[in-house]
């Protein structure tokens, strides 16, 4: 087992290491910039060294400076935690040069998934459903009448450049389909200069749906069910829950056999997210494979009450992994509570927190690293907080969430807490009735 | 289902209860002493009223304060949380005739448990063990002699004035008797001017164990496992536990249907705990019920993944219950973190929190209702926050337990948390090795 871990990251996810490696009696190394030297990480790490200035490329996303930490604090494993070098194959592979094990994957497997074309390659070889389509470019509108009906009507046609819905059809059927094509080239030309369009199958009222991995290194996979992530606004995700009110028990054990598929085609190592497009049907589609813990991996935690972390350390000490898949015995939402103000499109908030008070009680988790008198800096995600909420039915872990953020209390920001509980007293949000477009429509009072 | 529920207590109960209603849909009002204006509870209830002074006899304490306030917000259930008037027939007695509903069990109730020789009689009549002894004093020596192999050696001899160990000996066997029996009469007479002693079973190396029991109003009980309160100071609760590591299957079936048998046999509704002692041969003997919810309810709340609180107003509200046991999934601790200074005699230490900050992450839970800037009253009890645990395993959550403690910081008063990080790295504490007597030779370093 490792005698001490160096986390190269800030904010709740250092944190969250530092937590389970304080209660697998590891040491740990925390790494900060000068913006980030009252962060809750570096008083609560047993070691912490300064990395550089406030911008990531000079602290956090500077390898040598963080190399020097390990070597000088003597640590034998780095904790990558999520963003920054998480995903990052030269990282992981200047680790294993050091002698410093990376707590992750290989650094092949990151750069198998990193790769989307790859990525999509490797998938459909190993019989992991992905969205169907023209692959590379429509030739011609008669190549486009061939392809549509083996890729199969409602098809989208999209811009190879493209990007904002610019050149961007959905085709319904045969007869829409040689005006779409002449509409979507011609728009893709005059916004993009480049008229180049390809198809692929249009995924109806799409879900987010990813479902949870771990594989050790002698080759065992497990799934641990999904994380419902819909909730979305511009792509970040708001609030995560597990099971899925979209979920069957069907669905759920494809679902988590094609994940499985997934990571074994590359003989994954660690704990990992296969995100998956589900549409209205209950088809699914193999979107990317995250090769990190994830934001949201403390919602599978509480519905499996499994530490994702640890068992993350303990794969990388090459521990075996029991081989047994886990299905949810509680539901659990997260909500992402960001320094933002949500009346103001979402801007950032950082600056001072003069008065905070933390939620608790039955059913009530809270990550966090601000405290009363922390000032948020400007230069990094604006998360500051995650409320689990878990209780045994989903009606009742909205109802906790709604109660936790009654009693967050933080003064001196703004904080996304309003839109969380509109969203909360939501009645579309109540019966599970959504998809990743919700938040498109959702307005705030 | 109750439209307004006044909560007839204060500090963390008043807050645990209000949490609950706040996620059921019901309205709350809270009461206060005026030292208690700036509490947490008062805070986060709809309402609020003012009863009294600070001594509790003057507030928590004034019936016809708490029944005014009832009154005058229109509250159609009162929930007396536990201490105070929780165990106070009359006053559900009163609560009844004002046509509010007491929430917890019936006047009749209350007071066949709350008198000691009754509460045993009806427990013996209902098959459940109770420690055997003389009953009433010995008549003489050649009784003592008579009684003793009946009640099973070892004895103990009391003195019926006594305390404090006077007129107090155990006799291992018949050889022993005459001696111990002369010498406990005359301690007896010498301390307390009275000479009656009666005989017991001696319980070797005791545990406190206790069995968490609901009944609704249709007569359908069911338990959902123990809690080990072994842990104690002066007879008060320190740490209680779930599952409780001197546990077996089997004792646990015999002692959840030994407690449903003394619920049944007083028609139980509510939720209640049945006391055990436990000896070190796992025989079990009754000591109290108490019919109310209890400090320690999260352990059990924790392990079965359930809100007992949610529970207790549900059967008040007439709800059946579904009559299943529970058996613990998981290992919970809990910590019961004073405002006491453990290097002088766990005294008392009141006043004003400078600076808090609360533990959080994975599997810790925090019920508290203290706040940065909260000054503590003198008035009442020390109890300013607890800390619950949840793991896997025993060693897990023990371990979990000292990451949480680590992190709580409570700056401006003296409280136990040195105590319990000791406690948690005590070999013995660690090997579940421990009866009622552990802190008696448990010194601080």
């Amino acid at each position: 087992m490792f005698k001490k871990i160096l986390i190269a990251n800030r904010g709740e996810i250092a944190l969250r290491v530092i937590r389970t490696c304080r209660e697998m009696g590891i040491k740990t190394v925390a790494v900060y910039s000068t913006a980030d030297k009252d962060s809750l990480h570096v008083k609560f790490a047993d070691e912490a060294v300064c990395i550089g200035k406030p911008a990531s490329g000079e602290s956090y996303l500077n390898i040598p400076a963080i190399m020097a930490a390990a070597e000088i604090t003597n640590a034998d494993g780095i904790h990558p935690g999520y963003g920054f070098l998480a995903e990052n194959a030269d990282f992981a592979e200047i680790c294993g040069k050091y002698g410093i094990k990376f707590i992750g994957p290989t650094p092949e497997m990151i750069r198998k998934m990193g790769d989307k074309i790859t990525a999509k390659e490797t998938m459909l070889a190993a019989g992991v459903p992905c969205v169907p389509g023209s692959g590379g470019l429509l030739e011609s509108l008669e190549h486009a009448r061939q392809l549509a009906p083996e890729v199969g009507y409602p098809v989208i046609l999209k811009a190879t450049a493209g990007g904002g819905g610019k050149g961007m059809r959905v085709v319904w059927n045969d007869s829409e389909l040689e005006k779409a094509y002449n509409t979507a080239k011609a728009e893709a030309a005059a916004s993009f200069k480049n008229d180049g369009i390809y198809m692929e199958k249009f995924v109806e009222e799409p879900r987010h749906i990813e479902i949870q991995v771990a594989g050790d290194q002698y080759g065992t996979v497990c799934h641990m069910s999904e994380r419902d992530c819909s909730i979305q606004r511009r792509h970040q995700k708001l609030v995560e829950e597990s099971p899925s009110p979209f979920m069957t028990p069907e669905l759920r054990a494809k679902m988590g056999e094609a994940a499985i598929k997934a990571a074994s085609a590359i003989n994954y190592e660690s704990v990992g997210t296969i995100e998956f497009l589900v549409d209205k049907y209950r088809n699914f589609y193999f979107m990317e494979m995250n090769t990190r813990i994830q934001v949201e991996h403390c919602v599978t935690e509480e519905v499996i009450t499994f530490d994702l972390i640890k068992e993350q350390i303990k794969i990388a000490a090459g521990i075996p992994i029991s081989g047994k898949n886990y299905e949810p015995t509680m539901h659990a939402i997260e909500c992402r509570i960001n320094a933002e103000d949500p009346y103001n499109d979402f801007r950032p908030s950082p600056g001072l927190i003069k008065v905070l008070h933390t939620p608790g009680g039955h059913g009530v988790r809270v990550d966090s690293h601000i405290y009363a008198g922390y000032s948020i800096p400007p230069y990094y995600d604006s998360m500051i907080a995650k409320i689990i909420a878990v209780a045994q039915t989903r009606e009742e872990a909205i109802s906790t969430m709604e109660r936790a953020l009654s009693e967050y209390v933080i003064e001196g920001i703004k904080t996304t807490i309003p839109f969380h509980q509109q969203l909360m007293r939501n009645e579309k949000f109540k019966a599970g009735d959504f998809t990743t477009k919700f938040t498109e429509t959702f307005d705030l009072e």
